[in-house]
């Protein structure tokens, strides 16, 4: 339990920061589907360790390897099992947290609820973790394209106290988000993140941010009423990333400052049977429901948890002790953390395509 | 699909505003325990409309009928089902949205997944539809009481741009949150809250706010590592509650100003085996699993989508049309919303409280 | 948990034999389906007791309310409940059972599951139960009658000792099996088996028997590998009827008295793109699929556990004491399980139909 | 979807007979449960073709690795991802298949589901895929063992139409069921079972069997009323299994030859608040709940589908033709299921030890 996402489209991960491996399950995916193999390993690549300076310069390769589920890459609706080899392991990096709880990290919840846990790099919490999901995440953008030219696209707007306005969520493309090693569009206030990034890892500190992401083209009608509407999966499936502290889907919280004739959405008329709004306060989702308008949401991540500023903290009997983190560790994990939510939300998204199709799609 | 929500203590709703019933199924509740029923209609009353000035005048007497699953008022552990007739019907008050598509309100988007949609208020995105959620929520509560003495209260924080800082998750009391009809414990704060509601209701306008709620004595272990992170679940929980735009934990949004020296909790020794932090940026969730520290949310509510001011929508058939709501609509649904963000952050915890028992109490 | 059956087409059953009432929530229900209500009270006509001299005397009216769902009898999608109230209750009669263990019934294992049970009348044991079943299953069957024009049907094929055999599946109708109140298509055996249902209830005993089940014109393509194989899942549909001991499908039993060169059924020759086989050991289902030949189950229900004889067992304190059941109670139950058996059969059909909907009819 | 089994105790499995790998996650299990990881082992050896001289000649070293979820052999409370690698594949032995469907074997079905399917080898269908469920049911034996002192054990009853009977599923150990290469507990019958099994092979031919399966010291009180009543769970489990074609417990199909007087278990006084019964027709399960008496099931395996001798079939155009299989295939997969019956068995149980923990050991 915990482990799984998804209700037809549905996903399950395994596998420790440093045990033999990481993985996932897909199960659900529709038969049929040509792969392109490569894009999936192109996703990993971009959540990867040590694709850049400002992140970890720990070397992860994560080439995954696919176990099951294909015929010359072209899905056969059983499961796709995805598994990467764990590599580069250093256990001594992480001798010192053997001894002391991080704070705000893992450790000591995951003791206290086990009464075990991994001796070392975060186990089930590492960062590691996510491999997983960016993997199966890359087959459900394959479906969404394939069936609905819907496309999933996040970005980094803002980290620590710098913020990118401006950036136009129908506009935006993935080269203008690569194109700098921070992944926020906006080339020169790219910059300013960098440096800000650079400079409180020289600190020993860390520092967070938000990121925005949008799904373009997507089906009008995906969502159910009541609990699963789709911002409320959408909102479950990126809060389940690590270090996220926040949600918001159109308005957001600066939405209830609007009152309701400012905050409503006139609907234009259309011809051709789709909606269209002359704003999008409502992030594209209305009653749980996509109305076909762009989704916007966004997301914060907390600064990382592991610095190498010396703090106080308890060891495993509760006595006070400090720590100071020696291994190598993301001064900032906003970056690495955008194909990480583009991957949720096309989980999200490919999960309710099938749910509406199984539901609403016989006459 | 989408009405059931949890995995062990589970509920599954059922009804639209304008038919024989809503309700609830709680499946799951463990047996002998002992309900206060009268209870479970104190919390409906707290979210029933007419019941202040400041809400729709519309009269809903709201009296839960239980069906099942109890022997003399405790738990048999089958399923409790939970009736509330619906009774003050005025169809005629959602003539002109038959012909309508309300701005930001779901009858265009259930139009367009369905194909069809209940004839009048809202259907099953009525708020009538949170009376299942808020009757199960009150039997959650219980069942946290006795099990581990946890306490769920919540509050208004801010409407429209009217904010009540100050207020202690640690202190406030369910007679400082219900001393004002508006729900929020600073009383000066409370005041103006309502002259706000008041002049906008007269404006044929609406508003929305930010509710707050607190987590006390929570049990130390609940949540999953991955996809059922606690914090994940209770994103789910409360953005499937209607007019919803985000969500918080802990520092949120405005944690990811701070760097990871200032934002880390530091643990402060014990001697019982519980952890204690000296902040709580954490919200006492860290690595998806409680901590044991307060668990401290908020959540964003957009104003009212159906207003009495005129709007531009379009009808069924795409063409441009206007409508002004002629219905008795809550100008602001925060105050009765608390209630029902209590009620599922209750039933997330007490679903992670069997998960937890049923995974990690053997030895 | 425990009491809610189907993946997308999902049921949720309610109630005791002597609480407020029983039912059930039917969620995942495609939109726009014209329910035929009518046809939803005569499956549970079909089942309530006292419909004929060979079932208790009880007379229990079951009138079905329907809660929700439905617009001019129209599915909305949402979920449809549905309710029917208890009436004709006789605690007296269960009052023996209170101080004493009906042997092979739910009386002792209630106990010691919950420490608690419904004070009489079998709680959740009870066949009323069933209710939920029976109306849930009459729309799954108008859901297939209106996809695939699949139909459902059940009937007895053997009473304790009296067998039915020459009944052929592919032709017995509805009518033939409602002609008598055995509920047996071979009128000539239906005698002889409501000659002994008589005679063994005369002695205060019970009886038992087997019922056939037969899907006819099921889509090709149900079912999945693996864990939900369509047999697995009406397996377990069936199973989880009161009194059930064991089940079979295509050859069952007998068919490992064959070897593979006789049991195989040869494939014929076909222009279609349909499959069909000479034989149908299969009973319709292969590898876990349907292969669009007929389904073909049966199930072994036990002879009714509370019967007038005088039995050995045990009082709550775990005393010898003995019991002679004072109630109405059928002799027989088998002639009622008929239309439970088609209503549970037909929820997995409806289940796995938009389950392959969902996945696999993108392209 | 159809890939994972259990609720809280949940596996999920992956793999094709010829790809990569085949393998299993099991999520759920309890932490701090020191493993055997031999035992494992053990039993996959029991399952693996090329064990005896009646079964495949082919050789599978199915060595199980362990991917992540332990430290040190002990469980930390995660998802534990155990993987066998394909190795001795050979395509060729396979190739007639691909231009004409086995007759009663999965290739039909599944490409008329998914429009593809593996090339060769059965794909999902194939018995390979048990392995996954093997390897899982190993650590919930463990688990049992642990936990309650519970016991699951199988062993072939049947062979074609030789039949042991006066097995006592009381008192049979694993070593008098490992005593013979086709697990029949009776010497003197297993003798004559193996000639019979060589007998038909030489044939060209293949035969099915019972297999009977007890579990013995089950805790009272697992299962749930209604649909996860525990025989339900256990019909589903086995039913899942490749080749089944019947389910019973307790006195099964005979059972409904008797009457109720006949059939009834009485109780036997007891000073410990367990539960005794003079006889157990009700295979320990009664209401759908354990009752502590040992439970007791069989299950009909058909005759293996693939065979040399030559039978009528269609291509994948739907033209006659005929097959006679090449490949190393088992004349009997019976004894070879006997680990896989207990495996499934196991699972349910650990998963209702889970769901019971979860909800009713509070108070």
């Amino acid at each position: 339990m915990g482990s799984s996402f998804g209700q037809l489209f549905r996903i399950s991960t395994f596998g420790e920061s440093h045990g033999g491996g990481v993985g996932v399950i897909v199960d659900g995916c529709p038969p049929r589907l040509e792969l392109d193999l490569e894009a999936i390993q192109r996703e990993l690549d971009r959540r990867k360790p040590g694709q850049s300076r400002i992140t970890t310069p720990r070397k992860e390769d994560d080439r995954v390897e696919i176990l099951s589920g294909l015929l010359d890459g072209v899905t056969l609706g059983t499961p796709i099992a995805m598994v990467v080899r764990n590599k580069d392991q250093r256990p001594g990096d992480y001798k010192e947290m053997a001894v002391a709880f991080r704070p705000s990290h893992a450790d000591a919840t995951y003791q206290a609820k086990y009464g075990i846990q991994a001796r070392s790099g975060g186990g089930r919490a590492s960062a590691r973790e996510t491999i997983g999901r960016v993997a199966a995440g890359a087959i459900a953008k394959q479906l969404l394209a394939r069936a609905s030219g819907t496309e999933v696209l996040a970005w980094v707007k803002r980290i620590h106290t710098i913020e990118a306005s401006g950036i136009d969520p129908a506009a935006v493309s993935l080269e203008d988000v690569e194109r700098t090693i921070v992944r926020c569009p906006d080339a020169a206030v790219a910059d300013r993140m960098i440096e800000r990034i650079e400079a409180i890892g020289r600190e020993g500190d860390s520092c967070g941010g938000v990121i925005e992401c949008v799904v373009r083209r997507a089906p009008l009608g995906l969502g159910m009423p009541v609990f699963d509407k789709l911002e409320a999966d959408l909102a479950k499936a990126v809060m389940s990333l690590p270090a996220t502290k926040g949600f918001e889907i159109g308005s957001g919280f600066a939405g209830t400052l609007l009152k309701g004739s400012e905050h409503n959405d006139a609907f234009l008329p259309t011809a051709d049977g789709r909606l269209h709004t002359a704003t999008n306060n409502s992030g594209g989702i209305q009653g749980g429901i996509s109305n076909g308008e762009e989704i916007v949401i966004r997301v914060a991540f907390k600064p990382t948890a592991t610095i190498r500023k010396e703090q106080q903290t308890i060891d495993a009997q509760g006595a006070a002790t400090t720590l100071a983190a020696k291994g190598r560790h993301d001064p900032c994990v906003v970056p690495r953390a955008v194909p990480m939510v583009e991957a949720m939300v096309a989980l999200v998204l490919a999960d309710h395509l099938l749910r509406q199709q199984g539901q609403c799609s016989f006459w």
